[in-house]
Formats: structure tokens, sequence, C-alpha cells
């Protein structure tokens, strides 16, 4: 009998298999098609040659992570320690997997909000744990009531991803003031923050779960250089944790990955003394402009994007076809693939609604709109 | 309360601080310290100004899921599919923490045998399984009959190391006929076997647990190009098991870290088509003579070393301190860092054996040799 009964293919590894099959524009898994900036993989060629191919200390290179202490302190102004708070883990995936298993024991009920990204829920199923999900508003906002329904003394943790993928919804300063009144009454519950998308955000400002104080002695941050530096192939992250539990997701980290790959690691910590993430969220907000009036006339209707790289539209005046094999549909008859928003539901509810992703060249973003304005 | 109470910093972190610390000649974390083939750092070189730095897929990039499996049957002889057979993983650490979460469920127990690398217990006591432990006899082959007497119809998994770490010792084909007898009677269980150092054998040739034919079926294989190739800190290894026991690690591979380093995995591909792994055990061969005709006029007594690059030695005939405290003295006083044995026990018996790693330049194994010499 299988631990995961109810895990099957992604839907992002189905979806990219179907657009290389049928050569389709692939704005389903979320991955940037342009090039890495120049100075970074310079920094690669260079270094390739250098002494940087063995271990690194187990839980990180150790002046990237004091440039990952900086960074949080220049965009935050927020200051950790890097030998006690901070872990450089093999991607946000891994991360966050690692933080669960750390902190989450048998029997123990962990919040997901819903719709979410499809990662958390499994890790939670491995700790004999309970995922109790609980629907967002129709805007995709935290419903604060139900959230504070759903919680009890077994709570041990709620699961936020702020920005929201797939829905590219933020959290709003009062949003975290609901938090803050809901956390008062469960001192037992910690915040693990998915914040992969941090530095993709358009007219409002991200707010990261480790700057506000009511939160710092309980939230753990993960966050991805793959989608900050359009590296989604590199799979480096990190994961910022009070002491008292970094210790503990230290403890499995060793065990699961004990260092991460080496290169990257020296390569990152170089270039984080030239780059300007805080250009990244202008970059997207004009391709996700661009995108959108692009899709102007199309019969798609787009929803609101706050941060992210993803564009969710319903068809509804389209098709009644269900999303999944919308998308199927769409590659196969129009050449261009999605990810149906069905996935991201624990009841795989069909909306009519599909995501797609704008991380991509202007020639792609063109290329794909005239085939959705055709539809 | 901790999920893993009794994990504290591992010994390599230590061990390897502390040679920083003192300005010692590390011989203690088992990593080399010459430099990487330059047709591999020249691979990477120009790979990172070309397409690698997205995405690949979720078992690993295919075109070097093609020749792991070319390299295993040149190697063995042994056929395998890389659709259904195979998985790269962030180092060999990731496949055996993934492929035990996946397999082992609450209650199972999982024979270890004793002494054995440091990384096997924490992953079994996260599935809230039970770890047995059966001591190898003196000379560091299984005592077969301790291992039978130690299983039973809770038996879901045992775990082998072939070469062995830290005591370099390498299964016969006796060893296998002994195996097989015994899986005959305990049709549950499976296999995992640990062959990070499967090139890196002596006089005796390495035999791995998947080219035997009573093991196709019930044996999970971890590999690691970090040991093959000198590139420890890249942290690309490999996975073989029989496609029911692959899907169900692929299922955990998938929410543990995604995928693999992109551009690692592109270099290895292409250094594959022309690197000759059989030239490996020759060349650790030579450090291992070299080594030990270095020592041979000093008070340490060398045991038998078959593969592996790691030399146990005794100095019983030099002190009566535990193991820890004279490694940690050894470093202060005479500026060699090694790894106490007794860390590889799991009751910590000191036996005034320390393990020294060899996979070091000749200037180091001599100036590390020297230093030995006048203790
Ligand atoms: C790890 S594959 C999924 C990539 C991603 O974050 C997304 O497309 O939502
Ligand atoms: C992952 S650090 C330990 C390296 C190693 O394999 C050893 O020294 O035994």
């Amino acid at each position: 009998m299988s631990k995961l009964p109810n895990v099957t293919t992604s839907i992002f590894t189905i979806m990219s298999k179907m657009a290389v099959e049928y050569n389709a524009i692939n704005l389903s898994q979320g991955f940037p098609n342009f090039p890495v900036d120049e100075r970074l993989t310079d920094i690669v060629s260079r270094l390739a040659k250098e002494n940087v191919h063995q271990y690194t200390p187990m839980a990180g290179y150790p002046p990237l992570m004091n440039k990952i202490a900086k960074l949080t302190q220049d965009s935050y102004n927020r200051i950790i320690n890097p030998d006690t708070e901070l872990l450089v883990t093999a991607g946000a995936t891994q991360g966050i997997f690692t933080t669960i298993l750390a902190l989450v024991k048998e029997n123990d009920e962990v919040i997901i909000l819903d719709p979410s990204y499809d990662s958390y829920e499994s890790p939670v199923l491995l700790c004999k744990a309970k995922p109790v999900r609980v629907a967002l508003n129709d805007d995709y906002t935290p419903n604060w009531e139900r959230i504070e329904k759903a919680c009890s003394a077994k709570t041990r943790m709620m699961i936020i991803n702020n920005p929201h993928n797939p829905t590219g919804k933020i959290l709003t300063e009062n949003d975290f003031i609901q938090l803050k009144n809901l956390l008062e009454k469960y001192p037992d519950i910690i915040i693990l923050s998915d914040e992969v998308y941090e530095y993709i955000t358009f007219e409002e400002k991200h707010i990261s779960a480790h700057t506000k104080s009511f939160l710092l002695d309980r939230c753990v941050t993960v966050s991805s250089f793959g989608k900050s530096f359009h590296i989604t192939g590199w799979k480096i992250g990190y994961t910022i944790a009070p002491e008292y539990l970094m210790k503990e997701i230290k403890k499995v980290h060793q065990f699961l990955v004990f260092s991460v790959n080496s290169i990257s690691q020296f390569a990152i910590s170089e270039y984080l003394d030239v780059v300007n993430v805080n250009l990244l969220g202008k970059f997207y907000q004009e391709k996700r402009d661009y995108f959108q009036k692009l899709l102007q006339n199309s019969r798609f209707e787009l929803k609101p994007c706050e941060g992210t790289y993803f564009q969710v539209a319903s068809y509804a005046a389209i098709s009644d076809e269900d999303d999944v094999t919308f998308c199927k549909n769409l590659i196969i008859n129009h050449g261009v693939a999605a990810i149906p928003i069905s996935t991201f539901y624990s009841d795989h509810k069909d909306q009519k609604l599909i995501r797609f992703c704008f991380a991509k060249d202007d020639f792609t973003l063109e290329s794909a709109a005239k085939k959705i304005c055709q539809i």
C-alpha cells in the first residue's frame, strides 16, 4: 500500500510534456524562457574553473548566507542571524518539505488554504498529520472567519503563500492584523509562509511574514532564487526561521540532502553583489500589462493579478468543457499550454478557469496571444 | 519536543570546522582536494551560456538518464529502463532519505549494520519505524547469522553499504549467496544498497546489488556522481529501483525537491560521453598505496582497505584517549583532522580507531603523513 495513494503525475509534468509533444507554446509550468542575466552566467563560466566543487557547509555556503541576510535587511529592514536563523535549500520545495517534516507530528492539523499550490499536502500526509483545507473567498482573499473556525488545539501549522500561486493575490496589512488576532488565541500555531514570488509584486508592495514582530518567533519563511533570478532549474532557495525552529529544520535537512549544489551557491553569492531585485516587480508588471493588452480582444475574461508571473483567465464564455479537458484541447487544437485551476483545489472543483504563465519573452507572448485570440 | 531528539551537529561538520579553525590538514570529511577534470569544468563553462537554467523534468534530465542507463549497462551488463527505474537525486543522501520515506511505514523494522554511515537512522525514525542495528564481524564482514536472527515479519528493509564507509569493506559473492538464502525466507524485505563508492574498489571487483537476479525486484540502489567525478559539492546522485518501488519513490521526490540542479545534470550528461569510470579504482588504489607507504613508519596500525577513499587506523599503541578526544587533540596538537570511528556505531563504542580520507593530492598526503609519523 502506497504512503501517498492519491498522488499522480503532477499537472506541471503532464502539461509541459504535452506542450513538447504537440509543439505548443508552453504557458503552463512556471518558468521563464528568456536568457538569464549575462552577469550571472559569466560568473558561472568563470567559477567553473575555480575551487567550487566540494561540499559547502551543511546549512549553506557562508558568504551566500551573509548576502541573504543583507538582502533581507535591505529589502525589509529585517535583521536575521545567518548562523542560527537561515538555511540554504535545494529549492523552495525542499525548504517546505523539510520544515513540515521537522515540525509537524502525527495527528497534528495543518491549515492549507484552498486553492493552493500542490506541494503542501503530501508532506503533511507523510507526517501522518491532517491537512485541513479552508476555502479562500471568491476574490481569493483569505476568509479569516472560516480560518478561525478551522483552528483548534490540534492545529500545529498554517501554510500561507504570498504572493499566491495560482491567483496572484497578495496579503494586505489587514490580513496580517486578522492573523495576529487569530494567533493570539492559538499560541501553538506556527506559520509557514511560502514567499517564492516575494519580489514579483506590482501595484501593492509585498509584506513578508518575517517582518511582523508578532510572527518573529513563530514563522518560517521559504523563498527561492529560481523565481527571483530566472533560474528555476538551479533549485536554490532558502528558509528563514527563529533559532528554536531552525534547529529542528536543520536536523532533518542534514539527512535529507546534507548540503546544496556548491557552484550555484558560489555564483548566487557573487551575483547578489550586483543584481537589484527591486527591478523585478517592474519587469514582470510590464510583462503582465503587455500580456493583458494582447488578450484584451480575446474571449477570455482576465482576473486581477497583483503578483507572481501567472494570469488566471476564465473561458466560461468559450466552452463548457471542464478545465482539464479544456487545457488538453487548448494544446492539441490551438497550440498553447496552460494549467487548469481545478488542480489547485482539494476537491478539483471545475470553475472554467485556467492559468497562463507570462514569464516569457515578448515574441512568445505575442505568438501565444495570437492563437488565444482566435479561439 | 524534537522529532529527532538525539541528532546533534554531524561529526563531519564538527571536524571540518575545527580543521579550518586550527588550520589543520583536513583528512576528516570525505572530499577530494585536487582539481576536477578540466574536460568537465570546460563543459560547465560553456554550458553556462546556453539554455540550461530552467526546470528539468521531475525524474531527471532525459539525456542524462539515458547515459546513466548506458553506464549501468557498460559497467555491469545490467539493463535498466530510464523512464521507469531511474531517478536523478540531489545527491545520494536525498536518494536514501526519499527511498526510506517512500517505502518504510510506522512500526516497520529496518536492519542497519553496525558500524554504518550516519545517515540511515534518522529517516527511519522520521517514519516512526524502528532501526534494528546488527553488528558486523570484527573484520567488518556481515554476520549473516546475526542478521537472520534480527529479521522478523516486521522487517521491511535492510540497508547495505557496499563498498562500506568507514571500513572500506566490500561484499563478496558469498555474501550475496547468504543474502539470497535469507531473503528467500523473508519475501517482504527490500534491500537499500548504498553504492556511492561503487567505482572505487581495488583488488576485488565491486558487485552491484542490482546485478543479482534475485534482487532485481526487491532492491533499491543509490549512487553518487560526487564520489565518481570528484564533485562532492554538486550533490547529484541517482537511484535505481524496480518500477513498482520507483513509482512510490518518485511520489515523495516530487514534493521533496521536485527536480534537481539543471546545469549540473546537463554537464554530467556530456561528461559521461568522454570519461572512463573504470580508471577510478586504479587512481584511488595508487593513493591508498602511497598513503599506506607514507604511514608505514608511524605508530598507527593500518586496517585493510578494499574500497572507498577511507583508511581506518588504530592508535591503540599511541594513546588511551577515546577516539573523539584523540581526533580533537590530533587537530589541535598535530594539525591533522580525522574522523573517530565511534561515530559510526550506534552505541558510540570507542575502539581507538580513526578514519583518514586519502582523496587528497600527493603533497597533502605527504604533509599529513609527516605530521602523523611524528606522533
Ligand atoms: C515545480 S514545477 C511547478 C512550477 C511552478 O511553480 C508552477 O508552475 O506553479
Ligand atoms: C556529507 S558529509 C560526509 C561525507 C562523507 O561521505 C564521509 O566523510 O563519510
